[in-house]
């Protein structure tokens, strides 16, 4: 027990509670940036070592997976975090996701139909960038979705989630809270950069300008979908090094906490090391 | 044209060739260990930034991306591969799809079926970890492929491959080229490691004792099969520093050569600049 709770520091710290911390704030962890990237690298090496674990189990025969599901405004970073933190393990075992607006096709299906498609597979560490999450949020924002039928969504993403964890999928739901005032200034960034515009969307201003319709849409999804089997976590993202160390962070505890375990070899390992003994070189 | 002649020195030097380089030479660039370390990560950062261009060209609308494909027998490398050259680059930007044995739901469609539903989109990288190639190779080996069918197949493969690069996806076919010996040796550390075990398949040595069949079944698909828009090249396989450097700067050659720019933006920056000067902080 105190074992556990030993490794769910991050975890327990970043749960999100009543009220979010601040989007400049350390919560846990470095409060400094030299410090935060060098624990970053630590970090690495050790979810690297898990991830290649927990892949080899899914070779292996096993069910188990997890899913980061990253959201937050735009700027926020899902993109970056996706490049740092994902970017220290082997691609053979990350799928990744991006959800942008939904075609035409995709509206025709359920909210959901596009998001199974993308689920990982046993041994995987699947990354949705957006989520079924914006299909509560925009049209809330935008007041195209009843009451009811928010609540009706709200249901069917827990039991979702539910099923999901039933089948083996580690949900970690993380928001990157930025600052309006952080926004602006990565706006810029992009606009002031010639290689960065391809980021910046007109759009994104319109966004902003429902700020707090945002904030208020997220209270109410966290409030409504931070399960005990898939809670929400808000890492403070101003800081892109804090951001970054706390997802790898949020990640490797997760991922001690399941403990992958290489497979044991389903054939005799005397037996066929005998065998290579008796092996020529084939001319 | 110099130019160009300079920006395929590395594919110029393994495209596949009457015969095959030794799997333990180092037919262009560095020979030792220690430079070509080096090298790699030079590589890697210069791969990482036209991968990044190439992705933004996507989101701008581009229709262009690579397909790495990965063979070679059981151990050469093909995941070690993965795990090194495309963890360089950004796994938003990497599709990684690995062709193991057909499922049964598999073989009831047409062998290139699986193959299409891998296929990168727009701005991504795809790697095939063995590909549409197995589904020749082996029946061929194991004596189950009619020489028409053969024949027919290697048709609907260029013709695939054909329609691929036609539709903006540059296809860089690698065949990791080693040695038995090595091989053995590979098996050997595989089985003595527990952390390896799971690598490790019964299979594979079944497949060793018809090497020179296979190695005959590799000469005739590159001869059929490396054409001017696909063509094959051979990387000497019995290093993995010199396999890392060979395949990244393979990777990098293309893209350079592919020139991938970074979107015009479709919206009026000075405006939206000015916008930005007159946004407030949300409250």
């Amino acid at each position: 027990m105190a074992k556990k709770d030993e490794g769910s520091r991050v975890r327990d710290a970043l749960r999100v509670g009543a009220e979010l911390p601040d989007p400049g704030s350390t919560p846990v962890g470095p409060g400094k940036k030299a410090k935060a990237l060098a624990k970053f690298e630590g970090a690495g090496e050790l979810l690297s070592g898990l991830q290649e674990a927990l892949y080899a189990e899914g070779v292996g025969g096993g069910r188990r997976s997890v899913l980061l599901v990253l959201q937050g405004m735009d700027t926020s970073g899902k993109g970056g975090t996706v490049s740092h933190v994902l970017g220290l393990v082997n691609p053979m075992g990350v799928h990744y996701a991006a959800f942008k607006k939904p075609t035409a096709a995709e509206r025709r299906h359920h909210y959901l139909w596009r998001i199974r498609k993308q689920l990982p597979t046993p041994g995987q560490i699947g990354v949705f960038d957006r989520s079924h999450y914006e299909d509560i949020l925009v049209p809330r924002v935008t007041g195209l979705l009843t009451a009811a039928e928010r609540r009706r969504r709200y249901g069917e993403i827990n039991a979702f989630e539910q099923e999901l964890t039933d089948t083996g999928t580690t949900v970690v739901k993380v928001f990157l809270h930025i600052s309006p005032e952080e926004q602006l200034r990565r706006l810029k960034a992009r606009l002031e950069t010639p290689e960065k515009r391809w980021k910046y969307n007109p759009g994104d201003l319109e966004a902003r300008s429902h700020w707090p319709a945002y904030q208020e849409a997220y209270a109410d999804i966290f409030k409504k979908t931070s399960t005990a089997h898939a809670p929400w976590y808000v890492v403070p993202a101003d800081h892109k090094w804090y951001r970054n160390w706390a997802v790898a962070e949020l990640l490797s505890e997760t991922l001690t906490e399941l403990k992958p375990e290489f497979p044991e070899p389903d054939y005799d390992v005397a037996e066929e090391l005998a065998k290579l003994k008796g092996v020529g070189v084939p001319s």
